[in-house]
């Protein structure tokens, strides 16, 4: 069997899960990993792999998958696609995904390759149910809620107050989409930690949900990789009211996005060029094995 | 805006239901209806549409959706894709389905038409979370958990058996993909329960489940079109376990049905010829409204 070359760019928290699930998938292999310092001492799970800085130092890569922060993504698949390698992304600024493929659609279609983006679980996955639940029930309204578990978005921003070390907002659940922040912080000294909770509560990620700030010794003590998520859709098919639908997710954050990732990957052999979120791509494209077996066993 | 002209092919409980999705339904208008007894007395909700006994006498029909006994669903889809008519069905006999979507395909790549099978929520949706979840975390065990609801195939083999003169078998899920069978009968007075019990508990509908068989003075008095579904999977991305999926529903049964066989009806317009399962086409394509739009909202 020919293996899908696929190139890992950046190797933070989402680039070490990809790693498992290239490893774990049996129609791929690892072309190498694309670091900031490729000199620097590497991991030993990295030995058997070139790290370079650049992804044309690799041989062959057919499809990149792009473990960079969000806002990096658009700048390497830009690149990446206009040298005809397909790019996956879990690009997560809700408000900028139909913006972010307006801008790669034409430069993957000019050069021959396929971007699929924000392909995680939220851009991702959940996408696709949600897109169904509408398909099911036209009229009414889908909830998303999530956690418990750590916003990124929102642990960032409680970072970047003064006086404070260490933080992490737990998102939790309270149904209709509405959500408590729980945010715990390692204080540097220099403030309070009433003036810390006083400057997360009237930040824009924090004003409009109840939030509750508190000082503990130790975030990594605290922290955990678990999330989950709860959609629920009442609406009408036809003309028939009161259908109901229901999905729930109690899983690893970067292990299910890596699995996502590599999915999306596979699928990027099979569409045509040009850029895609999710809901675009059959979902039969994601998954390893014989199509006809494939549909024999899920359809 | 050019509207999708669509034929409804039997009026039995799902042509119902699919003629209130297509009235609901704002880019769609209703060519017609094919009926075997077109001249009899019609009711009062078919008054403004042809009602024949051929596709062929109505004017520009687009898709068909057919709304036949399964079994029949090959035979109307033959000669229709032959004439470039997509066709839409949800033909559920699970263990034929990637024979029929081997015998549409040529037909349908051989004359410009597109054919989507299986399509309802059992095959239908719940096949596009089945493998959305294997997607999300390749190893593990999928359970679908059918009801409480009404099986239709439970309740033929019911009223096939002597001293029956009509039955309901409902189904009701145990957890791990195991369900009870509760058997409502009405007696014809030539055979007491017990006789009918026992040939009920050896039919091999029956003889692996739990079942319960008994007399009920009227089976209309005790029918609903309620059913249900619980998919559960826990299973492994990449190498971590313990990933937790699940996706519930409590629908009314033919009007989901007949909701996304308008909705994959609406998808034939844009997928390229040949035929194809739900898994295999894009959940957007099922979507009225604007593609941008859709995807800023949804994704």
């Amino acid at each position: 069997m020919k293996k899908i070359r696929a190139a890992i760019i950046g190797y933070g928290n989402i680039g070490r899960y990809v790693l498992e699930a290239l490893q774990e998938a049996p129609d791929f292999e690892i072309a190498g990993i694309v670091r900031r310092n490729p000199e620097a001492q590497q991991p030993a799970e990295l030995k058997d792999y070139p790290v370079v800085a650049d992804a044309m130092q690799l041989d062959n890569v057919e499809v990149a998958i792009l473990c960079t922060p969000t806002r990096e993504v658009e700048k390497h698949a830009r690149i990446l696609l206009a040298e005809g390698i397909n790019t996956v992304d879990s690009y997560d600024i809700h408000t900028g995904i139909a913006d972010l493929r307006a801008t790669l659609d034409p430069i993957a279609k000019a050069h021959g390759s396929v971007a699929i983006i924000s392909a995680g679980w939220d851009p991702g996955s959940d996408s696709i149910v949600r897109a169904l639940m509408q398909a099911a029930a036209p009229k009414g309204i889908t909830y998303t809620n999530f956690g418990p578990g750590m916003s990124m978005g929102h642990t960032v921003a409680v970072k970047s107050k003064d006086g404070v070390k260490n933080a992490l907002s737990m998102t939790i659940p309270l149904g209709t989409g509405i959500h408590r922040r729980m945010v715990y912080v390692e204080l540097d000294g220099s403030k309070s930690i009433e003036e810390v909770a006083a400057a997360v509560k009237v930040d824009p990620y924090f004003s409009s949900d109840e939030t509750h700030v508190m000082a503990v010794p130790s975030v990594d003590d605290v922290r955990d990789m678990g999330h989950g998520v709860n959609m629920v859709r009442k609406g009408v098919s036809g003309t028939t009211q009161n259908q109901r639908f229901e999905f729930n997710m109690s899983i690893n954050n970067p292990a299910l996005t890596a699995q996502i990732l590599v999915g999306v990957a596979r699928a990027t052999m099979i569409e045509r060029p040009g850029a895609y979120t999710m809901i675009e791509i059959p979902v039969i494209d994601m998954l390893f094995g014989d199509r006809d077996e494939l549909i024999r066993h899920l359809v």
